[in-house]
């Protein structure tokens, strides 16, 4: 099923206005892409311009108020939110800031309205605009009540999280029908989001990766215009959307047979992951499963230089916990966590990659576990 | 030829700090995917993940200094940039803030710090951080100086819009093969990425579009999970990259003969973007083009609530100046246009979108301009 029903955004508001009244806030503002969809279902890609600022108001009571440019009304219009107020956008005097300050001030009053301020957030607002808007409204950090509420997903939006990872699963099943000796590593890439796209993906936002002698340079570069060649470990991570929901992990292959190194490497990986998913409940800490990989990487190679070991994905490709040393975040069912251990050879890593849900008694591997063998192309 | 000559980047960072000395910045603070990619050719699709920050220094002679997490390290080195500083982020403590702030200070002694801050940009760092950032730098605006630079294109970045173009218009060639009666929106959206892909797209962000009697909805649905019926107006709005280069055009097909008033309307969206096109030259205005265009449209309709009938398209799928009444941005020769006229018919809208370039004497389509009869499926 597309969507959600109706119980889904009642509850994550509720939920939301229990704790804005707990810090005694008079208004939630949102601005970004996924924040403004976690409370309403206004899904489109339209975010891709920069051009128009879009506010989601979440009231102390009642349902959340959409403070948007015209050309999203008729979409809004099908979502649960009933008030919604536009205005003709881009305005070069008036991009919608006094009709934003001015429903702030009707929904809340004189009371601080918070807004995502921590790690991993943004204020989707020219600054410009957004110093007007300090200066007629109290605003304020949301106490992370916005990431504390999408780090604990729902069993419907693991659903849609699953399916994305049943997809890139077909995906990475045909690899070696697009991926081999001589054939250019950006064409490889091309071709793998057409294997995403065939196999049932929305779109494909992210695709990542890399192929060289004994690993890759790195994990963000755009693919080279260099031919796979004997002895490459191909490696590609895709972060796929299905209504809305990102899967993120990545498969390597061996272009011809692995060195004893890779071999070696490879399998320290994968017994990196397993030892997180070992310990992966209710109650253990982020910093936990980042330990617990970081003793099995640290065995005979360094850890790379990534700053971390995994880390949430929903909404967002990345997203809350962080799995490093420094992150105290007790799992909760209804987490979704990428495990994704990368260890150093000579000047190259090699990174291995899986999508896991926190269950009530453990958890469950999201992206099909990989067989202990890396495959060979 | 992928990415630019070195004196691209020397060109655009000696211009940058021309203007810089004129306003009195001691640097340039870049935030954002497009900014830091313009001076430094930096190009990853990890911007997808909204965890870590990235920052920019354009300072006021000799080459931008990156400060920037590690894991960009290896990619950023291969760039022109020299001066590269990194930490291990995410750090939940201090995520790259205090570096930020002494390089700054170091850079800029004790001058201001300009940061795009008008329309159509944001600051792509964590409300909290940017309050501290702001305490230990002097931050302004950047008196549109980013905005001002990018808006003109140089012949090499034109090349590469037009060869996305040119990618869209095999893509666009091939739908009659991938749409047709019964086949269901849903599966033309993601078939017509499968075609953007095959035609060399490296990527496809962008996918709008709407099918329905007499025209669509809106333009920036998802796509609807029902099959294409007789008579629907099917319209696929693109932005696809090719080397970090969108372009941004629609096209529309009748599935079976159209009714004369979708015919009209085609043959009025037609003659509107004609008029604009007549028009468009060194020396004419954004809002000239809207009013040619309007003209055209309120003849017998409404012209739809869009706010604008075209803007600047380059590293961003929509970008500055806007085709609206107010912006009265003087046309430059190497500015990169979309012609974007909307009529509203009954409930519906239908939407024609062309790329133009201006150039010296006038402009020149860099999508190739559609016949006047509307292609019928």
């Amino acid at each position: 099923m597309r969507g959600f029903n109706l119980a889904q955004y009642e509850f994550r508001t509720l939920k939301a206005q229990q704790l804005m009244q707990q810090h005694e806030l008079g208004a939630l503002l949102l601005t970004t892409e996924t924040n403004v969809r976690y409370f309403t279902g206004f899904l489109t890609r339209f975010w891709e311009s920069p051009t128009r600022p879009w506010y989601l108001i979440i009231p102390q009571s009642g349902k959340p108020i959409a403070v948007i440019p015209s050309i999203g009304e008729a979409l809004m219009s099908k979502t649960w939110v009933e008030d919604i107020r536009t205005w003709p956008s881009p305005d070069l005097t008036d991009d919608g800031i006094n009709l934003l300050s001015e429903t702030l001030n009707e929904v809340a009053k004189k009371n601080r309205i918070g807004i995502p301020s921590g790690a991993e957030t943004h204020v989707r607002i020219p600054r410009n605009d957004l110093i007007k808007l300090s200066q007629n409204v109290n605003l304020s950090h949301d106490f992370e009540i916005v990431k504390n509420l999408r780090m604990i997903k729902s069993k419907e939006e693991i659903v849609k999280i699953e399916k994305a990872c049943m997809i890139a699963k077909e995906a990475f099943g045909r690899v070696p029908e697009i991926a081999s000796e001589n054939i250019q590593l950006d064409e490889v890439f091309r071709r793998f989001q057409v294997l995403c796209l065939e196999a049932g993906a929305d779109w494909v936002p992210y695709l990542a990766g890399g192929a060289d002698t004994e690993g890759y340079d790195d994990v963000i570069s755009p693919a080279k215009e260099a031919p796979l060649k004997r002895g490459d470990l191909l490696m590609l991570d895709t972060g796929l959307v299905w209504d809305g929901y990102f899967c993120d992990y990545d498969r390597n292959w061996s272009i011809g047979a692995p060195s004893s190194g890779v071999k070696k490497a490879y399998s320290q990986l994968l017994d990196a992951s397993d030892a997180a998913f070992e310990l992966a409940k209710p109650g253990a800490m982020a910093s936990d499963l980042f330990h617990a990989m970081n003793t099995v990487l640290t065995k005979n190679a360094s850890g790379t230089d990534a700053g971390r070991l995994g880390h949430g994905v929903g909404m967002s490709l990345t997203e809350w916990p962080s799995l490093i040393p420094d992150d105290h975040t007790v799992l909760e069912t209804g987490m979704v966590l990428s495990l994704e251990p990368g260890i150093a050879l000579s000047d190259k890593i090699i990174v291995h990659e899986e999508n896991i849900e926190i269950t009530e008694t453990g958890a469950r591997y999201l992206s099909p576990k990989v067989n202990k063998e890396l495959p060979v192309i």
